[in-house]
């Protein structure tokens, strides 16, 4: 069985996402550097799975340490800090998780105890998303009715976590209860997670999946295939309003027009109360080689101008419900998240 | 300068338009065969290019027939309109081309004279489709202001006609009144018309062109960049609703959503009054490997399903206005097709 992402004591091992589905292979990394690189180049990506990631590079980062005395081991963790949280900028998990490191920091005795402590809280960041899954799962699965064909997007599943998923956590719930889903999987452009991500985990699973290109998914909401649009986050502000990989927000205008239920499952390291509203989200822009090439092949001419915003923000007013560990809001419009604080 | 698609007498040429932007390379057939195969494989492709393949394809055939009398010579052409007709289904085009050409037969008085009027009509179709592209533009320059920044889908350009383009051809036209217009390819997911053909053909006029993904389309209308779409089809309905390239649908929910003209530019042979609705155009479903594979590369795991529609229904509630070389119908929902007729 694969892993997203693992403790070794002395050093932090991951599956490389960007070979799958065609090959299966782990990096280790000893030096936090190391991670904090690859999660900007994707070797590790979604929001929770980043997040534990930065836990676990800044619990390497202070292994490694030579500081002798805690006010320097502070101002070194500090800067650890400051790599992490600029490594993917959309995602608020990664601040999230470092807000915790920087909190067990402050309360460790001595440099010896801030060591242990910051690796029990990478350790436990991890077990503990898996839980959170389960449980979003569990809270989500009600939506799915046997014999759904349910559409997500991008890869929100365990290879976007520690373990079991968001979007696809609540349809492995679902599918655990006996219910019969079938995926559609969008391939997500320009790198692809659903072809290569969500396809290659569901297929483990023995869940039926069904690749379609983006642009397909009004086509199959249209003729009354897709039933339910379940999708993952990267940031959901105080007003409900929810980036996403991009084309998110395509999905679900489309999923308004044909009346389609449109779930955004996540977990409430995901809320981010501090931001108002999704035009506050900073949208990461990645670089144009994504889009004009694929998998090394260049698809676009010389001197063509691309645009790469990797995220875009779905408006509340298009959700039919928030699925988190600690409950559902429906109609997140209306009601906000402050329901979960 | 490149060409779409030649006559040479005895033979025809046709650049490959599989192996744009990346290489320039024409191919030439002298076997009508091969044509229709060069049609399915897509060597050539657009719904009015197709059609003047299809007719320069029927004027070798004749050529090369060894038919001895009228009545074998028909028969042996009713075979080779029945290849024709079966090489893609979706595009109107190609059969507006097969009738003008057994009509041709039909009044040819032998096989002498038949073969000289077939070679005479397929020039023929190409010039005039090339004097259409240019009323299109001239007809459509009118709905684009200086500084537009236009999105458009797929392919709709030189390449996809005897050479101008539809949907290109008003973009072009504005441009030649001077006006700035900046234009939005998307990609166009399975085969990468937007990324390999639009952004080429664009760049070698010097019209500014930015390629995103298909799914950035809503977040660039939404953030107020994209001011009008523009696309092709591949028939339009008597009620006015329009089959173009699979994501063209999406886009015209889209445009909708955020009060965005969306015009469809085609000749009059794209018109298709014998059917009454989108619902019975026959949309042509292609092989699993153009979603499963990207320029020869695998990105999806073995064993996913895959579906390929390549074409979608737009329907005429989502029309702005439909161009022709004859004039243009606005809110064409109201009106249909009719008037052309």
């Amino acid at each position: 069985m694969y892993y997203t992402i693992k403790w070794n004591g002395e050093s932090v091992s991951m599956i490389d996402q960007r070979l799958l589905p065609m090959e299966e292979v782990y990096r280790t990394y000893t030096n936090y550097r190391d991670v904090a690189e690859a999660i900007t180049d994707m070797v590790i990506r979604g929001a929770p799975a980043i997040g534990i990631a930065a836990g676990m590079g800044i619990a390497l980062a202070a292994k490694k340490t030579d500081a002798k005395d805690a006010a320097s081991f502070k101002k070194e963790m500090e800067g650890v800090f400051a790599m992490f949280g600029g490594t993917r900028p959309t995602a608020v998990n990664l601040f999230w998780t470092i807000n915790r490191m920087r909190a067990v920091v402050e309360r460790a005795g001595d440099i010896e105890g801030a060591r242990a402590a910051l690796e029990a809280e990478a350790v436990g960041i991890l077990e503990e998303d898996i839980k959170i899954n389960r449980q979003i799962g569990k809270n989500g699965a009600r939506f799915l009715k046997d014999g759904d064909v349910v559409m997500t997007h991008c890869n929100a599943g365990a290879l976007a976590t520690g373990g079991y998923g968001t979007a696809l956590g609540v349809i492995r719930a679902a599918v655990e209860e006996g219910k019969r889903i079938e995926v559609y999987a969008c391939e997500t452009r320009p790198y692809l997670q659903g072809a290569r991500l969500t396809a290659w985990e569901l297929l483990k699973d023995n869940i039926r999946v069904t690749l379609i290109t983006d642009n397909m998914a009004g086509h199959f909401m249209r003729t009354g295939i897709v039933k339910k649009v379940v999708v993952g986050a990267d940031r959901i502000a105080a007003n409900g309003d929810t980036a996403n990989k991009i084309g998110t927000y395509t999905h679900s205008v489309l999923a308004r027009e044909h009346g389609i239920p449109f779930y955004v499952a996540a977990p409430i390291s995901t809320l981010d109360p501090a931001t108002p509203d999704g035009s506050a989200i900073p949208i990461e822009e990645r670089g144009v080689d994504e889009v004009a090439y694929i998998a090394g092949v260049q698809v676009a001419p010389e001197g063509v101008f691309v645009k790469n915003p990797a995220f875009d923000v779905t408006p509340a007013a298009n959700i039919t419900a928030i699925i988190t560990e600690k409950g559902v809001v429906e109609n997140p419009a209306e009601k906000g998240i402050g329901g979960f604080f």
